[in-house]
């Protein structure tokens, strides 16, 4: 049985879909007096440890990704292999 | 004036801080049938975009990380200068 590998997962909004939450942080950075701010985009990210016996990783991590951690109707995804 | 400078604000929990919605996601894998994922680990990200006219900027994303972005008391977080 081999160590366990690493991949993380970056999800974030597509380009032209409105970001509420980092919308929000930019204001409230405003109001907070931080100017210097021009904008604020919001994401996920998911550390996934997985087995390193197991077989088609690389096509199992885009599944997931497009299965359950994003939805790719309105959302980005980005696999980093750690190790 | 000159071009904006972006930065990448990564906020996780802490290290031995329970993670719900990554035990959650685990879960759902495992009932999917995705049985070589050992563990998932949540997390968020920022994307700051930056007057680049600005002073000591450096001070501020830290400041702005620890007030607003996370919560120095169960959360962990890393700057990203990207340009």
């Amino acid at each position: 049985m081999g160590k366990n590998k690493k991949a993380v997962v970056y999800v974030s909004l597509k380009d032209g879909v409105l970001d509420p939450q980092g919308v929000t942080i930019h204001k409230a950075l405003r109001q907070m007096g931080y100017d210097d701010f021009v904008s604020v985009r919001s994401g996920r990210f998911f550390e996934l440890e997985i087995d390193a016996d197991g077989a088609d990783i690389d096509r199992k991590i885009d599944e997931v990704c497009s299965r359950l951690l994003a939805n790719p109707v309105i959302e980005k995804y980005k696999v980093e292999k750690v190790k």
